[in-house]
């Protein structure tokens, strides 16, 4: 059971959030703040890509030596990837001013960065604006954060509930170099349940596994990826395997929303891997089938092509799979269809194939007739755009 | 030392071929043999995706019962993968039809397929017109079998070159689906030197390591890559280091005509990792920046966005790379710049780094600064073509 709540990550209480246009990006807004007044505790899991922005670095430094925090800033138009001393530098100025302006302390600050990576990070646009931006906190709903830390998205990804005894919310960002091997993107949810850092952290990790790594754009893995679980604890202490699975709910629906929203997509493709081994095999399957450009650009061609399915299937890494077990099918709101069953093709109806693919959204489903294990990934097509927004945008 | 030769496969002693319209494909060649009268040692080298179509686990079975073989049929149009027993079926039925009509004894055949996945292959155009296909062999140049075999290739690739005291000449096609894990596509490489198949098959999987598996397209493996390498053994006796050398200038040669003729590709982008840890570490970088979308779309877009390269460096697996210590350049007849020097970004010349990366032919020169291993991988970019071919064809 849950109800929707209309204020995204203000509805939490003890949070105050803001966003506006500093000059990081030519126009829209760049920097978003949010600000606990009484502390929160703060877990976060991040990019295991080993080329990792200044920012990821910092805030595992600071989340390893503290458990609460009352800021987290976010920019966007610079990733502060790679820029040596000077992105560092960069870093620790941002965190001098608006620790200065809040009147917070440098252990209770954290920072997260997206944009470009390897162009140098000139923080004059804060040094300048830095107060006017911290005076707008809790003024509005968190639509301007949400706006704040979008790059090539074409939409703001935010959601709140009310659950049974507390609220989780959460703004996500993110529509290419989504491949996360963590958490994704940038993620930022937040609830006032009481939970201390390592509950929120190993909480956050485990329902990561679940969500944000899960999904894939276009198979490459960001410097920057970066998601943060706080809780200012207002509403008490709750059932921990209960406030998994809302947990879940919530980052499972920021991670598909990203999805939706991937560079170029028209398409939101779910690929279930069935009757697998174990789970690893599963989600070896499924990631394999849903990261291949053949399967990606046939679903853009609302081609039931089953035989890249297959071929896909069959270099996954991990556990063999044998061909003669699968069935494949495809299915979505105009019906279903099973092209390829027990390893053999079946006569397929042409029509009603090309009816099915051209839902936005699509099912395929694999069956490998080798045990019990199921999983879900998603994706989504791959489309002239994608070739358009990555050739002409420097990230 | 090598001299071209201009007859390709049929410039080696004791080979014939010959490709003709059957009527697989609706009007282009698409079937062609490779015939030695008087028998050649055969070894093959095949895809290690666990989907394998008919003809490949048909090819590895005949080559483990025998040796020395007289015909290699190929047929483009249909892949013959994943057709369950009717597949099998049309595999013996082009066997016994062709060994009939070559007086050839059924263990001496081997046979490819290249084309549609899963779509039933029906072999009456073979029955039909067998006879008129072998009375072609020994005709022409090996021209009509190089375009027999061909699916969304633009062109034909092949090559023949005397070297000292031996011939060796090849044919090979492969556009998309190219990401050889083993040897690619289909090549078909034949000399006149005196090996036998234990020499031939060590020779073809060493050679394979360097060229045809360092090659990517799309990151898809295919259900058929196979690659032959026959001798006729009419030049006598070798040395089998020297061999293995120009064997390895052929077989280079084959695998970047493949990826110069990369559906939809505009550009031939040389991936070169240098001072890795060792050979594994740095094949594993080069593959990763090789298939990485985002540095594929660059290259495109003709921008020198070294932090993607950067960023698929570091999510590449095995041996971690350090940030810190590694230089990345951009190379080509317009110049050369390192926009990332020793883990700092040097500022760059965008014009210079626009005219460079506007050439047709690229290099990126990762260095890694952890040892003295280097290797290179070939690729090309992703370009609004990749999208349109492959949303249209079925494969």
């Amino acid at each position: 059971m849950k109800d929707v709540l209309d204020q995204g990550l203000a509805s939490i209480p003890g949070l105050e959030s803001c966003g506006a246009h500093l000059g990081f990006k030519y126009k829209k807004k760049d920097m978003g703040l949010i600000y606990f007044p009484d502390g929160a505790e703060v877990a976060g899991v991040f990019t295991q890509n080993l080329v990792q922005a200044h920012p990821v670095k910092f805030c595992q430094a600071q989340l390893e030596a503290a458990s609460r925090f009352k800021v987290i800033a976010v920019n966007s138009g610079n990733a502060n990837a790679c820029n040596g001393p000077d992105g560092w530098q960069a870093l620790k100025t941002c965190q001098a001013c608006l620790c200065d302006c809040l009147e917070v302390k440098a252990e209770e600050f954290l920072m997260a960065s997206t944009g470009v990576i390897g162009e140098s990070f000139d923080v004059s646009p804060l040094l300048a604006k830095c107060q006017s931006l911290c005076d707008q906190l809790g003024r509005t709903s968190s639509d301007d954060f949400a706006q704040a830390i979008l790059t090539t998205d074409t939409c703001t990804k935010q959601l709140a509930y009310q659950f049974d005894g507390y609220r989780i919310a959460g703004v996500a960002k993110g529509s290419g170099m989504i491949h996360p091997n963590m958490g994704t993107m940038l993620a930022f949810i937040a609830t006032d349940a009481d939970l201390n850092q390592a509950q929120l952290g190993k909480l956050l990790y485990q329902v990561t596994q679940k969500t944000f790594n899960r999904i894939t754009v276009d198979g490459d893995s960001s410097t920057n990826d970066s998601a943060f679980l706080a809780a200012t604890g207002q509403a008490g202490p709750v059932d921990l395997d209960q406030f998994a699975q809302d947990l879940e709910v919530v980052m499972r629906e920021l991670a598909q929303m990203i999805v939706r929203d991937g560079e170029g997509a028209t398409k939101f493709v779910t690929v279930r891997v069935e009757s697998a081994q174990d789970e690893a095999q599963a989600l070896a399957v499924a990631k394999s089938v849903a990261t291949s450009n053949l399967v990606k650009t046939a679903l853009y061609g609302e081609d039931a092509n089953w035989g890249r399915v297959l071929a896909a299937a069959g270099y996954a890494e991990g556990l063999p799979v044998d061909p003669d077990r699968m069935s494949i099918s495809f299915q979505s709101l105009a019906g279903a269809i099973t092209p390829y069953q027990d390893g053999q093709a079946q006569v397929m109806d042409e029509d009603l194939a090309k009816r099915i693919l051209h839902e936005d959204e699509v099912l395929i489903q694999l069956n490998l007739g080798l045990g019990q294990a199921q999983v879900d990934v998603w994706t989504c097509d791959f489309s002239h755009d994608y070739i358009k927004i990555n050739a002409e945008y420097r990230s």
